[in-house]
């Protein structure tokens, strides 16, 4: 009975898995790069104040226009090289969509973001995976090959790994026909974003989320930037699929947030120093840990080696991230909590690695 | 410059044209068929008393669990026999991907809601619409051909038009190895939901939304009621797409309305006695008006015409939907508002016509 109805194929379809959710609430939750910190006070303040009887009552602006104005603001564009997406991940498959539907593949790196194969899965668009080097960094000379263009998160994940923008440039220039996707989800952990780069390359689309560093993962917001024809290319999508995907009061919580810039860069800065003593810490313990410019780190521990570790700090209830993947089966990926959590967190392993030696 | 960088085939899609969401307040806005009355006070409650910094700072639950729960109980259904999504256009989108790309054409009315022919496009799927009658009733007969599936709304947008369960059981009947889309969006206003059927039939899916019975348009939520199979089946797609669709807020603002059922069925009631008000009015002003179970009517105005009546009522800040298409261009579609808005459209319309002779 199952798929007699399904359209074929859809049976083939690999889904994307993301990181557990689990509903403890005594659970320290390093796994899935949330940020550790309430969301700016002005976003959550508008909702207890505003009353939103009407916005709800209404269709909300299928254009987001304030939204895109204010995210526009803070990146020195204009709202018409803004797109907003439901999340980013919506963002991210309506951009496979609209540039990367053609008959050479679409490269990423082997280690990388695991929705980008499902999104090609989704759209049936050949894809090749170029293999990062033995210590997790990106060879850049490897994307200059005939391709339906080029997708690579900047930090990568889940590895952390940033590549300055001299050398986003080296790749925007190796596909001058293609569009060039920087996926920045991480962007403001340490990173220069390339949206300054815009004005200069029509093939350069950059992808940013609220999930991170605006610590609204709960709020679904995500934009793409981008030259106006890449943006309108989007935007035919989008109406194709979806004419209102951002609701009335998404709208006006991510606009606030992004205008508390005093408050986003303050986040930024706890997050960066919580992370460089944690690297700090963990690399006394033993472990070999990548160099990061993200909210996580990507770290091999020492014996019992990482899916015992795993296992052992989820019995003490704090959730880390292990991916079971040729590469990277020995490290943990470790989101950056509060400072208090991950001195928990480097208690716990000190314990677990002392127990077994 | 424009569209080198886009898919082939993204510069065909004809996107779909929404309704027009105009800013100024004072506009009596009958053209999208939004509920007048503010949503349940229950689910407006939630929004201010509720601590949302916490939830907004973690992903929200990709299962939406508790909503499907609410959204079961009511109709009698399981959890696992419903699906949610980023309003009824997202699961309408996600449908169309996940039963309809098959050889044969998919089937829907010629006069119904226009998004229809825009998910075929954007998905590459064949259609052919049936013609209705002259006065707009769907001929049930022209179903059973060999189809990809059949999709009609009930009642049908913009007619207004209902079929009753016994015929929606013809088209099932019709169509046994193929899923037959009901789009209840106005199921509420007056007609029976065929979500009663679904245990008889594994090839009917129901697709209900929030945005017009529930008054809650801006918050972009709707769901289908299927057999598991067919719940797996848009699971399978959506989770290709974007694991996380319904922000936190939107999860508990819905569960708390689809909970509210006095609520509901008080708001229901108000506007089907407004709109036969409204029908006995327009009818007294020598309009033609379509038998409507929904929350609109679709009317011909007498001379001087559709058209010069939209835009006469437009220039006195009334707005209602002119389409200019084959056969409906000699009529308006008029969303019921409150008894007060709809007292001063056909005064206003009394006042033109009266003018015009």
């Amino acid at each position: 009975m199952s798929k007699i109805y399904w359209s074929p194929g859809l049976d083939q379809l690999e889904p994307y898995t993301p990181g557990e959710q689990p509903k403890s609430e005594t659970l320290i939750k390093l796994n899935t790069n949330e940020n550790p910190y309430p969301a700016s006070p002005e976003a959550l303040r508008l909702l207890e104040q505003h009353d939103f009887a009407d916005a709800l009552r209404r269709y909300p602006d299928p254009e987001s226009c304030e939204l895109r104005r204010a995210i526009a603001d803070k990146h020195n564009l204009s709202a018409e090289q803004v797109f907003v997406g439901n999340g980013s991940d919506e963002v991210l498959a309506l951009s496979f969509y609209s540039f990367f539907r053609r008959s050479e593949p679409l490269l990423f790196p082997d280690i990388t973001y695991s929705f980008y194969p499902v999104y090609c899965q989704l759209f049936n668009i050949k894809s090749r995976t170029v293999p990062l080097h033995g210590d997790f960094s990106i060879q850049l000379e490897d994307y200059a090959a005939p391709a339906a263009g080029v997708i690579i998160p900047n930090p990568n994940a889940p590895t952390g790994r940033y590549l300055p923008l001299e050398q986003i440039e080296q790749l925007l220039r190796s596909q001058p026909e293609r569009v060039v996707v920087i996926d920045e989800a991480y962007i403001d952990f340490g990173g220069e974003s390339a949206a300054t780069l815009i004005d200069r390359y029509p093939n350069l689309l950059v992808i940013h989320t609220l999930s991170k560093s605006y610590a609204l993962a709960g709020l679904r917001l995500g934009f793409a930037m981008g030259q106006k024809h890449l943006i309108e290319g989007l935007l035919r999508a989008k109406n194709s699929f979806n004419s209102y995907p951002i609701d009335a009061i998404a709208q006006r919580v991510a606009t606030a947030a992004i205008r508390d810039t005093a408050w986003h860069s303050d986040n930024c800065g706890k997050v960066i120093a919580t992370r460089e003593r944690c690297e700090r810490a963990l690399t006394d313990l033993g472990f070999e840990v990548i160099p990061s410019q993200a909210n996580f780190l990507l770290a091999k521990p020492p014996e019992p080696g990482a899916e015992a570790l795993y296992l052992a700090l989820r019995e003490r209830n704090i959730l880390v991230r292990y991916f079971n993947k040729p590469r990277i089966s020995e490290y943990l990926r470790i989101s950056i909590g509060t400072d208090e959590e991950m001195e928990q967190l480097i208690r716990n392993c000190k314990e677990i690695l002392a127990s077994q030696s």
